[in-house]
């Protein structure tokens, strides 16, 4: 039998079974409640509704649908036609489309159940690596006393490692490093009051939750000393797509002069795409606006606009954090990014 | 009998009574509910929990609290102490201490009861007045097309009249100008989503909520062509405190090249106050930020910080909208703001 496990997700292949089992982050911080997911529309449920989320993460879960669904005998076609409704789940974490493009390539290549499994193992090993690489690179920026801002969640709740962002701030901690994190709540899923907040706890890193509107005030105040941020799409001169109200922060660090770093693995760059205006950016129900869950505060009847990321151009980028390397400005520019020639 | 009657609060002065009414701003927009107010700690308790809040609107509450204490034979060192529990109810909005201290004035150089209830009519109809001024002074700077975003709520609910910052949104829609209205939610009481939601939606105002963290990203799509808020406190530098993520928006507005307004009534001048570091920022309770109202979604325990307003400088805004004129920052470095010697 193998088992993978993470935060969020486990999953175990006994023979021809395999349970997989995720978290549903929509109900965390109150409710730890794990939820078996047997069929491809609950994965593709679970993903739109973001039970699963975070961008390695749903595409490390949709790879795995695919080898669990394998398993299960179904046929090439079904199993394609499944990979492509996993890859349409949602349009802009790149991840999901380039992990589910490698199952799809071993499911036309050869049709090989073993193969298969073997693959999405592979891809879920790998996303542990890339994590801890990223966290290595990252926390060689991170200095003892350093007050770090970050936004939305990146951390074991994100990826099946120790996150990208959140990795990063992990790893400075782990190395005695003294920090303390500012955590956005990250209107309007609130993904940093909820799951951030509830993963810091966790690794009992010192942490204050703020609205997103009162980062810019602290920065004015000097008590932020750094941002880092994660990324649901890197064009390949270093625009990102990132959760909604990522661009603000670091606009407001341009003008305070605080460094802005954004962390992710190289399966988050695009190479098909240029530059940020080139990424397609999700929208959401405008009930997530007008209020939070079953709460809701605002009237009913209105105009809502509820775009799910916003797009951070490379020029308010301090620094890429990498697994492979940290890139500067002037890395990204030469074409770091740049798909290499084979 | 004098009534007198606003969006959020009804006085009626019938002989020797006085009855007094407050629209309950915490239980909007879903529920209308008035409270009769019959005790100086009961006004106490409804400032201190906004269910009557904006700055204006709280001095003209406490002033028509004291002359309903005064019309009820409240011995004058009663009225004294009632009076300074209203001052100190909340310390950041400048207009309640500066209605009651005209009020305190009154009660100690003649403390006659007509003279008392006159006067806090006067500051109520001054409000209303001011209102018009400021918003017929606003409306020359919009023009047919302008998709203004505002921060919190300024309008009929935050003061008597036609409010600051919203009454020169009305304005303008009434002159027939074409203008639509990006609402910030305002995290954490969401005074925007809640009540200037609810407001523009009466007055039926082209608007679109949004959560404060996509203000940035409507800025870079230009989507946004001016921003206005109101104001709790002006220093005589023209630096001033209004509701937390205020500055920024100004930030933002700065770095998009888009004018910044603030609009507000003299009143708001602190004429003691000599730049925004002095300014006093109210810090409120964690559950604020936590949730809302019975709603906590982030761990219970759990560090937050929680200032209800920032300090936006100089030279970020654009014009101050004032019932006078509209200043610009020559005008304000001359000294516009400064008290003039009598």
């Amino acid at each position: 039998m193998i088992s993978l496990r993470s935060l969020g997700l486990e999953v175990d292949f006994n023979g021809a079974k395999c349970s997989l089992r995720i978290l549903d982050q929509t109900q965390l911080p109150h409710q730890e409640k794990w939820i078996e997911i047997q069929t491809n529309e609950q994965m593709i449920e679970a993903i739109k509704s973001l039970r699963v989320r975070g961008a390695p993460l749903i595409g490390v879960a949709a790879s795995l649908m695919i080898a669990k669904s394998a398993l299960e005998k179904t046929s090439q076609k079904l199993l394609l036609n499944q990979a492509l409704a996993l890859y349409e789940s949602r349009p802009t974490a790149v991840n999901l489309m380039i992990c589910v493009d490698r199952m799809l390539e071993q499911i036309k290549e050869n049709f090989d159940i073993k193969l298969i499994v073997r693959l999405a193992i592979q891809i879920f090993n790998e996303d542990v690596e890339l994590c801890d690489k990223i966290s290595v690179n990252g926390a060689t920026l991170i200095k003892d006393g350093d007050q770090i801002l970050t936004h939305c969640n990146t951390g074991g709740l994100a990826t099946v490692g120790v996150g990208t962002a959140l990795g990063v701030i992990r790893k400075a901690h782990e190395q005695g490093k003294n920090i303390h994190v500012y955590i956005d709540e990250t209107r309007p899923l609130l993904q940093g009051g909820r799951l951030t907040a509830w993963e810091l706890q966790k690794l009992k890193i010192p942490c204050t939750l703020i609205t997103d509107s009162m980062a810019a005030q602290l920065m004015s105040l000097k008590k932020i000393t750094k941002a880092i941020v994660g990324a649901d799409r890197i064009a390949v001169n270093g625009d990102f797509a990132n959760k909604i109200g990522t661009y603000s922060v670091a606009v407001n660090c341009l003008y305070h002069s605080i460094p802005f770093y954004m962390a992710a693995p190289y399966t988050t760059i695009d190479p098909k795409c240029n530059n940020g205006t080139e990424i397609p950016i999700e929208q959401r129900n405008t009930n997530e606006v007008q209020g939070f869950g079953d709460l809701i505060w605002a009237p009913k009847k209105m105009e809502v606009y509820n775009p799910s990321f916003d797009v951070t151009p490379r020029k308010l980028v301090s620094a890429w954090i990498m697994d492979s390397a940290v890139y500067r400005n002037k890395d990204v520019e030469k074409g770091a990014f740049k798909p290499r020639k084979e």
